[in-house]
């Protein structure tokens, strides 16, 4: 088996085992809570823990292969199947405490813990023990750094398809670099992650909420996953808190490096940056227009009142992160199917956000345009430019490629969900919002609804449409392709 | 005004004035049948045929200009234009004989019946006179005459894109024409044409159907139109009528060029075409899952029934028809979603069936396979064949920004739509039945409904999406782009 089909397995092993001790020492950080509440689901967490630890370390020692010979096939497989085997260990302190006592719910919790998603089968968050709560949030605050890690500074490490598929995932980091040395760069953006994540727990701490409350939904903000404390999500909070989340939300789905170019005071190389300006004028246009619409249509409803809510849900659903503070199934027709629209846009490339990502629409969108200029002139070459420099056709071609295949998925999504007996609008929005990595989606998986009632089976195919759309669909495709698996 | 902005009116005047005295002939052959039923609208069609035959001839001889030096910017304003000034001219049947005495109505199923749409504001289709009903499917007839001869025949005469837009839209035609000199092309693909609206004709009318009833649903059929004389469209017609209609959808959806191969007995060459193979297939795969659904869900519908209802309403979709013997909207979720997707089908290349076409779904699906091994072998240069041929880069380009600009404008369309007050349903089957040229949606514009209570608004916009999903988007668009009209 060392070396099945010319993929070295003993490495892929290796960094599996080191991640999984990584993953059990983060579910003890889930014990101070438990322990401070008296629940008797600590010693649930504690065994986890253990167990994850114990069986990481039986895979790291088991080969003595150092993961720094890891090729192009060994990085695609430690990839996709990382994040199942972490989602796998993460069920534990559900099962174990039989919180979650049925596997396919506890995993499909857990995978939409960690791929930032926020899609939940809890019908009653609130009886649930708080320590169990906090490493349901926590899934989400190591998924963020996870695919912060995997989009910025592992791929490139792993050779993933190289500079060539990663200029392709993300046009907007490979022309303005962070720092030639990738773990360098790592680390910097770890830095900002941790920066981000204490500035905006402080903040919610000075909002009045607990020390639980504000970290739990500090790590479903930053990661922009979604995952509340609350049956409500956050409806019942303050006006300030709503907007300190609205903040971070947009904080989470900007491009970390632009993060670190404003640390730097380089203000204007951020706002210079066509992503970004196009990212916020999404959704200061989408705010308005549905603020518009609100403060017309709902009667008592103040215009900060209708602002608020318009700018929480247009933010919480661009950058995917699924926070609820009004249930826009009950709004006008007109702004409903503007939220639908907004579930394909997706955060910014490199930020923790998921879905299409803007700069591939931004992209798109030029190149259309331009399209209809070259019909024009049909022997004038005239290329997209971005932030000022030329995009090569090979980019568009493979950004198009992407947008197409995720269409495809997301279709096929929806008609195998109508196959497991779910109705036309929450077929749609099942797989709209799992591909996505958003969370809530229409119909009966609205925002004020979860996703209990689908079948197993409907379950399992939602947390591998999770899995495709947060490993940016190839990376998991690739292994089904036979031409993958030949020497 | 001779030459406003670089483009010569008067050629294009005279093009549509000689268009014009066309229309106006033909508007005599609904003559015939209003005298046999004895109805006074005759005079109304009569009046109708005279002014725009008299108009058409002021404006061919108000200019000497022979048509012969028409450039391309003349070739898309006459193209754009030519079938908004068809519709004009269509409405006065209707509006002189006060049967749609609204002038936004009238133009509505105008434009629906010269885009080979279909869609209708009739509420009550068997209340009208039989003339203008016959005057109403001959609209369609001419409009499938139309679209093969701005397809196959004028384009290339006159030079709109010259063979580079023409590859880019109809890639199944470029690598085989059927002949070099095109204006011979044009006559042998009206030939066939004519053949199949001969046979179709003759086969209803053995099938017991009147001479008034078989030609009307003739022109519906063989130019993908979609208008019938009956209120329950093909509902209440025989079996064998109904088998009739299904074989003449599937061969007006096909491409002409292959008609011609058949008829010369080149039988090989018309199944080794991937676009015709995968054209057959969607439909027999679409009507085999819709008949298992129906026949185990539809108590007391025998196999028979099931089959051929879902291979009439397969067929009737994919093909862009429109004509309905049942209420797909009471289906089960799953097959009405299928539905909905067979929307964005569309008949083939060079037939008269709308849509996004066949040839380009194929290509788009070989493309984003293809897109997995290139990523395996970033080194290799993969291309995609068709019919044993590599397609170059350029086109599977010019393929994907049509794909999404289509993709664009639906979703543009549906947000309008909603705007106009409709539903999300209702709005997403308005936008896709119009631009995809196909007539019946879903929601309250689904099988057994029409577009009556749309807004006046509403219905100057659907009409516009007609016109640009029948002209190819392009063409349309292109007038709206002020590179155009610089000298």
């Amino acid at each position: 088996m060392k070396d099945w089909k010319g993929i070295n397995f003993k490495v892929i092993i290796k960094v599996i085992g080191f991640l999984l001790i990584i993953e059990g020492v983060f579910m003890f950080g889930a014990l101070p809570f438990s322990l401070y509440y008296g629940e008797h689901e600590s010693l649930s967490i504690l065994y986890s823990g253990l167990i994850t630890i114990l069986t990481g370390g039986i895979l790291w020692f088991s080969t003595r292969k150092h993961p720094k010979n890891i090729g192009r096939k060994e990085g695609y497989v430690i990839v996709a199947i990382t994040w199942i085997i972490i989602s796998l260990f993460g069920t534990l302190p559900f099962i174990i405490s039989q919180t979650i006592p049925n596997f396919t719910d506890a995993f499909f919790e857990t995978i939409s813990g960690f791929t930032t998603t926020g899609a939940t089968i809890l019908t009653d968050i609130e009886a649930m023990p708080k320590g169990i709560l906090f490493w349901r949030s926590m899934t989400h605050w190591i998924g963020g750094m996870g695919i912060i890690v995997f989009t910025v500074a592992i791929l490139p490490i792993l050779g993933i398809g190289g500079m060539q598929l990663y200029s392709a995932e993300m046009p907007g980091v490979t022309k303005d670099k962070l720092h030639p040395r990738i773990t360098a760069t790592a680390k910097r953006l770890w830095a900002i992650y941790m920066i981000l994540t204490l500035a905006e727990t402080i903040f919610l701490l000075i909002g009045g909420m607990s020390l639980f409350d504000a970290l739990c939904h500090t790590f479903g903000t930053v990661a922009t996953g979604g995952f509340s404390t609350h049956n409500a999500s956050a409806a019942g909070f303050s006006a300030y808190n709503q907007y300190v989340i609205i903040v971070f939300m947009i904080l989470a789905g900007t491009n970390f490096t632009l993060h670190y170019f404003a640390l730097h005071g380089q203000l204007r190389k951020v706002w210079r940056n066509e992503e970004f300006r196009y990212f916020i004028y999404l959704i200061l246009t989408g705010t308005l227009i549905i603020t518009l619409v609100l403060a017309i249509s709902k009667d008592g409803m103040s215009i900060e009142e209708a602002f608020r809510t318009s700018f929480f849900q247009v933010t919480s659903i661009i950058t995917t992160t699924g926070y609820i503070t009004d249930n826009y199934m009950l709004w006008p027709g007109m702004v409903w199917f503007l939220i639908v629209l907004m579930m394909f846009v997706g955060g910014m490339a490199g930020s923790t956000g998921g879905g299409i990502k803007v700069v591939r629409q931004l992209l798109l969108l030029k190149n259309s345009l331009l399209e209809l200029k070259r019909l024009i002139h049909p022997q004038a070459i005239i290329p997209v430019r971005m932030n000022g420099k030329v995009v090569s056709q090979d980019i568009i071609f493979k950004v198009m490629a992407f947008f197409l295949i995720y269409i495809i998925i997301f279709l096929f999504g929806t008609t195998v969900m109508t196959l497991f007996g779910l109705d036309g609008a929450t077929a749609i929005g099942a797989a709209a919002a799992t591909i996505g990595n958003i969370g809530p989606g229409i119909g009966n998986v609205g925002p004020v609804d979860n996703y209990a009632f689908i079948p197993h089976g409907g379950k399992w195919f939602l947390s591998f449409l999770m899995l495709l759309g947060r490993l940016e669909l190839f990376t998991v495709l690739i292994l089904f392709s036979p031409a993958f698996w030949k020497k």
